[in-house]
């Protein structure tokens, strides 16, 4: 049996249609799955956590040998808000050659594209020269938890590692093909109580102002920058995001200031390292502060490697120029898969993503098929 | 006829009892007023300000010679609260030799003490060689909008500025005679706010934090001490008060900050010149800052005098100690009068002013009224 021609924009369609909410899967993991299988993939179910915390994942995979290529990626999408929309969020209208909807380029509409390009490359006929895998989480915008983390960990436990990655996030600002992201800095956030001794103002050697000491604790964080950036990162950045005392009192030095900060951090750092120089520098000015870091991701980068040269050819093949290789802007499930493979992310272009009236054009979804067909077929064409 | 003498404790009691929380008059101050006219005095009611904020005020002499002392103080107290009195807050009881009741030492046992100094100073049948008076307000502890600025300037439009004033304010921390105090710092208020431009902390290039600027401005203001103090005053000392932002979203440089300050100053500053280096401090890091600054009290002094030394002397002569020269503290009419005439303020103990069972021993009523016969002696006997 020879596996059918699938069509992009008609699968992103039915996958938007398909309204996953995080944590709702609303049927899209299913879509997703019922296609792969037509194309005679292996397809597992994956979900994780228990309760109101129940994730659905999958895992599909077509091919025994390597090299081993994998797609990662996410079918929940964020809430659609209430007004503002020409057309259903979950309607995938398509006006003037731009489809509309919820998901469509963030990243239903990547996900499309991919399983396009597979069949595509199947569709010739030919032996498949390694093997394809899909990696799709049900929660990739929420806390991520039971997502993308727990599969990989299924995947090393039962040899599914792939060689290369390539997460389908909307990577491209502006245009299709402007950028593929070869990293992401890590981030860090954190939050610090300085408690003091309350007095009134008139006073101040009876008092201990916590305001003053938390000023000089952020002055001390933010005076220098942390790096002046990497070969293939920005400088390190340092934002104190809120600083709070809620003291009406005109007349009284307060008892207790607390702010919070927020370091994307690049690949000179680790979020440990950080996270000692943050408590070593509160408890030089406050021995008894607060303090509570959280490292939601480590900075990590795949450098230029043959694989990531034939993403690249690809993409160039396709729009006429060559994509940029780029390590900002926010996390992504990247972080996750860096720790076992290399991974680069390349999608849609990402302007609407999340906002109303999400969309992407037509022209652009077969753009990208065609990148991910091209990249494919030098891989194991 | 000759003036009767009067009993501090008894003319404290009447006064306590008579429950004058601003902006109530309660009664107290015509408790005072019918004393006043028994030993002789003119007793003019000065009530300022209409409907709601209309306030009462008493201005009493005796005499028309100089030299001329007056006594300042205020009749009103602040509200008692509710819980933890031992016996109701307008009993007046006395328990074991000590006076409970709001306003036993702030300040209606200062008022009583110099009104029994004076009948005593009258009860020799002696002409009085200089005129006395008293300038009472019905509101010190409330906006002293209508007080004992009005009042002063209904004495100045009457010829009836005095040659010295002591404010009978609770100035002794800790013991009878411990504190004369001969001048105040000044106190000025500031609050600072600080607009940016809002953002995602992974582009941190696209916004403008403000509270980096807000710390850098608060640095500014607080890195250097404003001065060593002078001969008679401690150090300024600016104090933040507050600084808010109220911004929960890790991931979000927010668009605005505020932060309040206090800055008590000594004599070294104005208001005027505080307020200017304050604004161009603020404008140099953020040339777009709101900036509300309010002066509510110039820095004063009385420097010693042949008035002053009397009033020493008086004090060691009843306690044995020398009493220390002060100008530390919160502020108080004081301000207002040392425009007019040198002033210095000498009363009760302050320690349990303001608070819950508030008191003054028996003791230290008899002690201050010493006090004040002796100062009246040297300064006209
Ligand atoms: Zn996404
Ligand atoms: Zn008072």
């Amino acid at each position: 049996m020879e596996p059918e021609l699938i069509d992009a924009l008609s699968l992103a369609q039915e996958l938007i249609r398909a309204p996953s909410v995080t944590p709702d899967s609303g049927g899209a993991i299913g879509v997703l799955g019922d296609a792969l299988r037509r194309l005679g993939f292996d397809v597992i179910d994956l979900p994780f956590g228990d309760g109101a915390e129940r994730t659905p994942n999958l895992f599909a995979r077509l091919g025994l040998s390597g090299p081993h290529l994998c797609f990662a990626g996410h079918t929940d999408v964020v809430p659609p808000g209430i007004e503002g929309w020409t057309s259903g969020p979950f309607d995938a209208a398509v006006r003037s050659d731009v489809l509309y909807g919820r998901g469509a380029c963030d990243m239903k509409g990547g996900i499309a594209a991919f399983v396009s390009a597979v069949a595509r490359h199947l569709g010739g006929g030919r032996p498949l020269n390694g093997s394809i895998s899909l990696l799709i989480t049900g929660d990739e915008e929420g806390p991520a938890t039971y997502g993308t983390v727990k599969v990989l960990e299924w995947m090393a436990a039962n040899g599914q590692i792939p060689d290369f990655c390539v997460v389908g996030e909307p990577t491209n600002p502006d245009h299709m093909g402007d950028v593929i992201k070869i990293g992401r800095r890590g981030s860090l956030n954190a939050r610090i109580v300085v408690h003091g001794v309350q007095g009134h103002v008139a006073y101040p050697q009876r008092a201990d102002n916590p305001i003053h000491r938390l000023m000089a604790i952020l002055s001390d964080l933010t005076a220098h920058p942390l790096d002046k950036g990497s070969e293939w990162f920005e400088p390190s950045s340092v934002q104190v995001t809120s600083v709070d005392v809620g003291n009406d009192a005109t007349n009284v030095i307060p008892g207790r200031a607390s702010a919070r900060l927020n370091i994307r951090f690049n690949d000179r750092h680790t979020g440990r390292d950080l996270a000692h120089w943050i408590t070593e520098t509160v408890r030089a000015r406050a021995p008894g502060a607060e303090i509570d870091i959280r490292v939601s991701g480590e900075a990590f980068l795949t450098p230029p490697s043959p694989q990531l040269g034939m993403l690249v050819e690809a993409v160039e093949e396709v729009t006429g120029r060559p994509p940029r290789l780029d390590t900002g802007g926010g996390t992504s499930d990247a972080r996750f898969i860096s720790r076992y493979c290399p991974v680069a992310e390349f999608g849609l272009v990402g302007a609407s993503m999340h906002k109303v009236n999400e969309h992407v054009p037509v022209a652009d979804l077969r753009a990208l098929t065609d990148i991910y067909a091209a990249f494919i077929e030098r891989l194991m064409g």
